[in-house]
């Protein structure tokens, strides 16, 4: 199963005075890879998941480990991949690179909730049913 | 050794439509308490060791755990330890915390680098001094 | 009537490759400031003026004159002043100096809404009571 | 002469808990939208002029009228024109806007200079010539 790539262009203000992108941004932009396998792949952003259908996924772990910068020189390819979909939880493996070579990659754990009382959840069927077939073996 | 904390006032900005602090800004937030920690412990924040003294600290990994949502109802207090100090490395653990109540807890390591090349380096004797004391006991 | 001065401290993380502030983050640094007037002058932030008296004060102007770059070398002292309090509208004036220098100075308008319908409203009186001897002369 | 467009995706991470884009974010938009502007139509954004041909264009005014609010829900189109090309400034008008809806209006100057040494210098002529057919009727 190909993952899911969201392009990003790196800009000037993302970038600190090494002249790379600032850490602080890379969470940013493996967040909005993210958001974006959730709009483009299984149909609703988290903005239209929480306000039209009232189920929040936040977050409980994120981890990255940085091997290369990010520069403005190259777009950035955050690849998504779902690495685990569990009955009220679902985690994503995000890789970043630019130009071919890989810049950080990283791991997000998020849990269903209903948005408006932070309650677990399971998500809805037809969620699982696009997310479920989108496992990475490994 | 009592940690150092570096306290931060969460506001509206910070916030996502889930009226809590954004996933994204909490990564910024610990970020904000290391450099406060180089600022105000060590004598020289990001700005001043890489414009003055030709030092980089790049991060090659960072992780986060989170328990309990960050709003704007309460100052939140990051508590920064230094967890170990390598030959060429350095790694935080820095907690965070509001009204008592750990919200999220995360490791960060870094590397020194000469800036200017981004070669790996040593620490200064002087940087080392104010450190190697800090280290927490595990 | 002295101006309410709010401070901030310009780190890594806000500066761009020419290692001054980034120009976007100078009207989050405005807002910042006047999102701190509004919780130590007038008793409430945006997020309690929104979540518990369900009054929201959206912009509908802001504008900036830059005169001297943000560095980190300097806390950024921001000076909020309110310019002009309508029926339902409020004008601030923010100036930004470091170590004494004007950095810029900005202006901003707001409305006062109903936040749930986002319809205009006259603030509640103890609001006005407080801002009312605030207004400056000119 | 067409204005040049510039599309945003606004997301989760960009607006408040008032469910739209945070006013903050909004010159982050349009300062996007002249460095997208700098990079396909000049030829080169900010970070390739500071860093490959010193020259900056930092900024010395801009201002924003807000008519409607930004959203997640549908893209946001940020149309980019040159409204004046002085000796050693430049100013541009931009209009972003909404499934046909302006939602913000604003004006940006900027003034050319030797990056390293912040003093004001013309635009080269190749630059020059890029941009002076650009610049709107009045």
């Amino acid at each position: 199963m190909a993952a899911f790539t969201h392009e990003i262009t790196v800009g000037w203000a993302d970038c600190d005075p090494a002249a790379i992108a600032y850490t602080g941004r890379i969470p940013y932009f493996a967040l909005e890879a993210i958001d974006a396998f959730w709009r483009e792949v299984v149909g609703a952003d988290w903005y239209a998941l929480n306000l039209d259908q009232n189920i929040g996924t936040p977050f409980v772990h994120l981890s990255l480990d940085f091997s290369a910068p990010v520069t403005p020189r190259h777009k950035l390819a955050c690849a998504v991949e779902v690495a685990r979909l569990g009955a009220t939880s679902i985690s994503f493996s995000v890789t970043g690179s630019q130009d071919g070579r890989t810049c950080w990659t990283g791991s997000f754990t998020c849990v269903f909730v209903v948005s408006d009382t932070m309650t677990p959840r399971e998500p809805p069927t037809e969620i699982r049913a696009r997310l479920a077939p989108l496992v990475a073996d490994r």
